[in-house]
């Protein structure tokens, strides 16, 4: 058959605690059906340890298990797809699948690529399962690495901000190795969530040969293609020499997602309900295939807002880029092949929301079915600078640009008549002008950043929340149509690398859309923002920055200056 | 009837919103009868002006009411007090009746002392009636008079903590003289409330020789005895040359408590139960004689702690003392005779406490009938340094020792398992940590403070809240037995001004005790709260002291050092 005849394609989005699979028609963009597993082991799919509490593993044993159910189910699901959808569903016409995951979550695998936690003798041993990327018990060896890196003066770390995170790859298994020799020894090789996915469903297990994702091993691995791929041996060395064999036990090159991992296993197809053959992409992880599924180009930026917040874009690697000091990763084809694609994030943003809500919001709104509406609601009857607040967004730390967990959240300007609606508003802006500094981080080495596109459950509730954030960042503001822009990115990489779309960009002409609504900035909450910034951005630098001389003694006068002004406009 | 035979002393205290009378038995200390009256006139007491949301005035002739209200119905209950009193009462045996109230609260008065809101023409101008303490209208003015005694540097406020406030007398004044010079011009004379009653229910109101308080005037119209009274007629006039009539309209000397402010007239005797000729002592502010009813003395700092606080300690004159900067004030016989009184406060404690409760306390805590308590409750389960949060005790602006009310409430350290409970201990913590730099400054002048002795509703009903201030001031601190201490004092300054007492030390051994609970330090608690009161004076400086140069980048990381340790000892 072929691929001009195809009409479906798969996406598989592995999330921090169930996977969901999305099945799209790519001539008309319709999404006919998607379905949810969850993970069925640990607490919400993660394995705990009371005793460390920055210890979070997952089963890989989940993985499969899920894969087989969310696909499954989507399949039944898509054959009974209402008629609107201009084409039945049927499982030859599929051009390809593509997987998309959390990361950095590396798995220890043997020889032939299964993980140690298929055998009985490590299947409860957490070190020997898959280290989530929120996993943070390699502070330690993160932290070392990055000190290496400095005083090697090497460069590795010059497109990941300048600091190796315990999230990452080499962080884990280094620790892996100093606090469970036996797994470490046991492993032939780590394999990214992102990687194992494509390999497993494809048969593609060998670690020495399978397609390797370039997002995953160019965000979290040191992987640079410019210096020949994984960090040297001699670098591997002076950590441990033991690390040495990994770097062997990796093939010499890594593939956007456009590559093909290989072809659906008889096995696999059998249980979802498919055929054998499908083309599988290699995968990437979630935020990256988002970003695609959204919309991202040249001057767009693409948040993908949750409990945190992903923030991709892309620059023409013909157009060069700079190092940009703080921003996570600037990975050449790690979101769209011939661009490079660079990624900073929120630690928490829908995360600092639900703690409010949880924490202090009083009974008048968590009497409500919908607490954050409620205080949405109140929130939006407020106008810019009016409550004197300003507030830090560090609950969870700071990821970009300061790459610092250390940080805490703070609010500023509270007085006797300050209200919740106040503080929740003031919360929201915060993570706004969070937003901020990573967008005037990005623009100020070269990258141009037009138009911002949202994606993700916030976004279509909160008009509020959109409309602070288009003032906040003085820039219009859409919605991606797709509430599944994970899936859909991953099901675009899977008929690409399928051959139904002549590259990605077609994909994005095909399958993405935007909400009818468009925030655009209004000029006035653009001037008092832009005072309330400069309050922001001096406590930032205050807290956040090492001898940053920063004056604070004016931080509250102009907050209440700006208020005062507000108020006696509003009278 | 000689003076040894009295038993019964009476004080009228008057606050923000009401009156109190409290007639105790001055040999065995007991307080046998006690009646408020609420000013009926405007919101809750106070006329209050929309459009100038500063203003807070209050009318003469509720004062005058009250007290026949308040003293009448207390004087009826006496006669009922029970039998364990050791003597019926009889308005015969009435040692004295003392007057404090709230202040600054200057009344424009004509060439009799009869307030110009006693005349139908004036009564319902705001401006002449009484300026209540709380009216902030006149911050221009304030401005003004501080820069004009640092422009001449002529010390006048070396002992008001080097700023004049919109509070006090001289500012209030010439803001009327600008804003309404017709009441300006009515008036012969201001005189304090803490002057007015005691002149008008003696009769002595003539504004040239009626005896003034010291506290008054020493507090806030720059009394000082060593450089002949009130501010200079060229200093008055360099303000306005009006002013300085003011100046000539006054007495040459003023007076502690401890003397006669005259005799209770015949009328005022009539309508209250009383007799007349029953001795008054000269006014002074609530909580000055409420520091002499809690047992101030050389090394006891006491604390009113309500909605704010205010702190007063003693210093024997002989020993002299330095200007101590940003505090208050200090007036020789102020609070005892023969010794400074030094008077400092916080704008807000319980104020901030109830505004958490209003604002922010869950629904969890609201549906109770004690929110604050519930929430003190699960507060007292925590340790110091647990939350990993430090709050700024702001939301009302800092009294002492930054004299701002530019200044707004902060909390740090915000994470996304902060509960209500621990914002709420923060928030108790950070009015701790402002009693402490007010206790620290005072001690850095030479002036010891080894006892704190605290009184108050909160005192009374929250032994948490006086744990941790034990802790963070690492000083025993006692609860007065009274809960009218201001009352008390005024009582006990009727009692020694009309001879029952030979002195104020006499007073207070007959009437002042403490509660049995003492609360005392507690060597680990204090260890942490160290820490994290560097932490606050950090952020104290920093936000509060112009060019102060503080680097907070180590706030954060202390504060989670602290937290993480503190949680480590309780595993």
């Amino acid at each position: 058959m072929d691929a001009q005849e195809k009409r479906f394609a798969i996406g598989v989005d592995y999330g921090t605690n169930s996977a969901r699979a999305l099945i799209v028609d790519i001539i008309d963009g319709v999404e006919i059906a998607t379905a949810v597993a969850d993970y069925p082991t640990g607490d919400l799919g993660i394995i705990l340890d009371p005793l460390q509490p920055t210890l979070a593993r997952q089963s890989p044993r989940d993985y499969v298990d899920c894969f087989y159910q969310a696909v499954g189910e989507a399949v039944k699901k898509a054959y009974d797809a209402p008629a609107a959808s201009s084409c039945k569903f049927d499982p030859n016409l599929v051009a390809g699948i593509g997987v998309d995951t959390t990361g950095s979550t590396p798995i220890p695998v043997d020889r032939k690529g299964v993980p140690l936690a298929f055998y009985p003798e490590f299947e409860n041993v957490p070190a020997a399962n898959a280290w989530l990327w929120k996993d943070h018990t390699s502070v330690e060896e993160a932290d070392a690495i990055t000190a290496r890196v400095n005083e090697l003066k090497n460069g590795y770390l010059d497109n990941c901000g300048g600091l190796y995170s315990s999230e990452w790859y080499w962080a884990k298994i280094w620790h892996c190795l100093r606090e469970n020799p036996t797994v470490f020894d046991a492993a032939y090789s780590w394999v990214e969530l992102a990687d194992f996915i494509p390999g497993f469903i494809t048969g593609e297990t060998d670690p020495n040969v399978m397609p390797r994702s370039v997002c995953a091993a160019g965000h979290k691995a040191m992987w640079d293609a410019s210096r020949g791929g994984l960090p040297s041996a001699d670098f591997l060395a002076s950590l441990d020499p033991k690390l040495v064999a990994l770097r062997e036990h990796y093939a010499s090159t890594t593939y956007s997602s456009d590559h093909l991992a290989g072809k659906l296993r008889a096995d696999v197809a059998e249980k979802t309900g498919l055929v054998p053959g499908i083309p599988v992409a290699v995968g990437a992880f979630d935020c990256h295939m988002g970003a695609v599924g959204a919309g991202v180009a040249p001057g767009v930026l693409v948040k993908i807002m949750g409990t945190s917040t992903c923030d991709i874009t892309v620059q023409p690697v013909d157009a060069g880029l700079d190092t940009i000091p703080g921003v996570c990763g600037v990975v050449s084809g790690s979101v769209l092949p011939g661009y490079y694609g660079i990624e900073a994030g929120q630690s928490a943003v829908g995360d600092i929301f639900r703690w409010f809500e949880r924490s202090l919001a009083p009974a008048k709104y968590t009497n409500s079915s919908s607490v954050l509406g409620e205080l949405e609601k109140d929130a939006a009857l407020l106008s810019p600078g009016q409550s004197g607040l300003v507030a830090l967004d560090w609950n969870n730390g700071n990821r970009t640009i300061l790459v610092d967990t250390a940080l805490t959240g703070v609010i500023v300007g509270n007085t006797l008549s300050t209200t919740a609606a106040e503080t929740y508003r003031a919360l929201i802006e915060g993570t706004a002008f969070g937003a901020r500094v990573i967008i005037e981080r990005i623009v100020s080495r070269g990258v141009d950043i037009n138009e911002v596109v949202v994606c993700g459950g916030i976004a279509e509730k909160s008009p509020t929340i959109m409309q602070i954030y288009a003032d906040v960042l003085n820039r219009p503001l859409k919605i991606a149509r797709s509430s599944q822009t994970c899936a859909l990115g991953a099901a675009l990489f899977g008929a690409t690398a399928g051959g139904a779309f002549s590259n990605v960009l077609e994909g994005q002409r095909r399958l993405v859309g935007y909400k009818d609504a468009v925030y655009r900035p209004q000029e006035q909450a653009v001037a008092v923002y832009d005072k309330l910034y400069g309050v922001y951005s001096r406590l930032h630098d205050a807290f956040g920055v090492k001898n940053s001389q920063v004056d604070l003694y004016s931080a509250m006068k102009e907050l209440i200056a700006i208020r005062d002004a507000v108020r006696e406009s509003k009278r």
